[in-house]
């Protein structure tokens, strides 16, 4: 057993410089914990000159701007990965692989992406490789759902794990301004970046909940098959409603797993207000699982930032380090051993809310509603108001649960109705324990 | 490595059986994540007549009455406690360790009260000893502190983890029910014993913060260091006065580690309804951790039931074959590495909530507010309200955070006052953003 271990490090921004400040502060707890200290020896920047928040140099860390500093250092056995990026990061994990190293990765773009492959290297050259902290920050989630659930079938996850976009919608639900106002302030306050794309489109939550469904259902969840909607086309109207209904809107990741199909989706849906999901506000993370023998049980936290984010990264550093001292590395958070087969639009189900303006005309109502009874589609709630033009009405109703197809097909019917002006929104309903 | 892994059983009653059918049920997914099968060789059993919800014998569980049968078998290799009971269990796990057996149990009450030495023992023999399932049942949150927060620093732990009082809790708050009409629903729908003392005297909670206590600030937190108030004698009225302020009542486990001292009590505090914890409903139970570097953290599930225990119990199994598989055994979930030192009153700080009668005369608002200033006590807010005596007023106050050695000695000097009739209530607020 080693009397030290000594760590590289590829990226000193905001995760990089947290992981130096960690490790270390909590030398002692990390020696108990794993009988040697832990040092991170080098760490590449693309400007050593550039003010850091750690002043990585004076702390014993080597600051250079060439990776094999790092990934040919033979003193070196565990690479951290915090630079981002897709292309670089590949190339120096796979590299890092080569040279017998353990990796530990924050960067979920690249694991949703190129996870399979990562893993083959990894499992070909005996190393370990784990990202706890690409999906939801500080909440030790991956862990939680390998190792919690060993012995349990899980059955679906539903996440919030975008806090930008918690953000934006909290600001929006709760206080009733647009999203463009919303937006604004969570880039003022450092929660959106100044291009939001990746957080409001849900491709960024799309990546985590890829991995999720990955590692939850042990099969290879491509990013391909993950659907995704943003948040961009929210109208305040449907939050208010919503309110009114008892649901809160919520972008939310869904992942379900019946043992042989898998769905894979991110959307803004609408959540019972008694869902324990409806109450994770701002910018807090929080995921949502279904064992079929633990029940529900939720993991909450901040999903960002640079504190929570290392925390994360030095638990799977600490996680490689016991494995190394135990002679058993080249384990992984899981081995997928299910072929992934996606459900069809007919094996989808879900509770659904629908807004449209209809002609405020006798008996357009009942021809409305045995539109959806023939797809098998029964409302559970009606509103219906007087627009603002005297002759239109705008109707919202939730149905019970139905299948994703018939739903489709009633709305293309809806929208063929004379009677039918403009269909408004269409959302899942989440959480309703009548459903 | 073995191509099976034999196990023995402990105990077959509601959780014995969950273990038995969940082990059945999932040898696939145990078979490819642990490379060999898991089997439950034999089970001790009081009365091997007795009909039960798993017929074990059925599927190749041997029962036996005689403990010896389970603890003297060469072929096994795991022994799981799920009987309950202390004195009993607690021998049958030192003479398992003494044949040289990994343990994991379930059994709160003996992990509390005899860890320490169980620890030692398992130490000394090199044997694996878990007890995921005795805190908080399906929710991995021993696993959650000791591997999710490695690198970190753990200041504060508020929990609620017991599912019978927060049901009759949220009974209470939601409905306006008596104390003894909650219990008594709680009890029919079975979440509450015949004989509830246990729980709802908090002892059941003191127990698991004990050991929370333990594994989060790595130091022996012995149950009398835990101090208990039960629920028996919440009022209504302070529901109903905290629901006014934004507060709801629960029986919450708190525990706080400065690096130096620590504080370990469970009582019924006031809780921000803002605060995540306040959301937590019914039987559910979850544990709010204060990382240092990870900011807060929440874990919820169900904290109790057949199922969600005997997979908590597994997740533990899984471990400990691991470990067997990578000859590492004789880990634990944490070594305690400080000594402990409990905080004095004058070190506890908190905000309080007052409940109090006083003469409904001119100047005697200002009087007492006066004798809670010299003691550094101010008001954050109040509410008098006029009592069914037209001579007395009923006074509510909140204070800002203040110490327990001051608020104990404001109380008594309160209570000498000639203005003031009766002190009817005192309990902790917690979950204040702006404390």
């Amino acid at each position: 057993m080693k009397d030290s271990v000594s760590v590289g490090l590829l990226g000193v921004g905001v995760v990089g410089s947290g992981v130096i400040s960690l490790i270390e502060k909590h030398q002692a707890k990390l020696a108990h914990q794993l009988g040697c200290n832990v040092h991170v020896k080098s760490a590449l920047v693309r400007n050593p000159e550039k003010a850091r928040e750690v002043d990585a140099g004076v702390n014993g860390t080597e600051l250079t701007t060439n990776s094999e500093d790092v990934l040919n250092d033979p003193e070196i056995d565990v690479v951290i990965e915090v630079m981002g990026g897709i292309e670089e990061a590949r190339e120096a994990i796979l590299k890092a692989f080569e040279a017998k190293k353990h990796v530990v990765t924050a960067n979920k773009d690249l694991v949703a992406l190129h996870g399979a492959e990562l893993h083959e290297s990894a499992t070909k050259n005996k190393c370990d490789f784990y990202y706890e902290a690409s999906v939801a920050g500080g909440i030790p989630i991956l862990r939680g759902i390998t190792d919690g659930f060993a012995s349990d079938h899980i059955e679906q996850v539903m996440g919030i794990v975008n806090g930008t976009t918690n953000y934006i919608m909290t600001k929006m639900s709760n206080e009733g301004v647009s999203y463009e106002d919303a937006l604004k302030q969570a880039q003022q306050l450092g929660f959106a970046e100044a291009d939001p794309a990746a957080d409001v489109e849900g491709l960024d939550a799309a990546r985590k909940m890829a991995i999720l469904g990955r590692l939850a259902f042990s099969t290879y969840i491509d990013l391909d098959d993950v659907e995704v909607t943003g948040i961009k086309d929210i109208e305040l109207t449907d939050l208010q409603y919503g309110d009114q209904l008892g649901l809160t809107m919520k972008l939310i990741g869904f992942a379900k797993f019946d043992g042989k199909e898998v769905e894979v989706n991110v959307q803004p849906a609408l959540i019972s207000k008694e869902h324990p999901l409806a109450d994770v506000k701002n910018e807090y993370n929080a995921v949502y699982v279904y064992g079929e023998a633990v029940g529900e049980a939720m993991f909450y936290g901040a999903g960002a930032g640079s504190m929570p984010t290392a925390a994360a990264v030095i638990s799977d550093v600490v996680t490689v380090i016991k494995n190394m001292h135990r002679g058993v590395t080249g384990s992984q958070f899981v081995e997928p051993r299910f072929k992934k087969e996606l459900k069809s639009e007919s094996q989808r189900f879900s509770q659904y809310y629908v807004r449209f303006h209809a002609k405020d005309e006798a008996g357009v109502f009942s021809r409305i509603s045995s539109l959806f009874n023939k797809l098998d589609i029964s409302f559970k709630q009606i509103l219906q108001n007087p627009s603002k033009n005297p002759d239109t009405a705008e109707i919202v109703v939730i149905t019970h649960t139905a299948s994703l197809q018939n739903m489709n097909e009633a709305l293309e019917e809806l929208e063929k109705l004379d009677e039918v002006v403009e269909i408004n929104s269409f959302y899942k309903v989440e959480g309703d324990a009548d459903a």
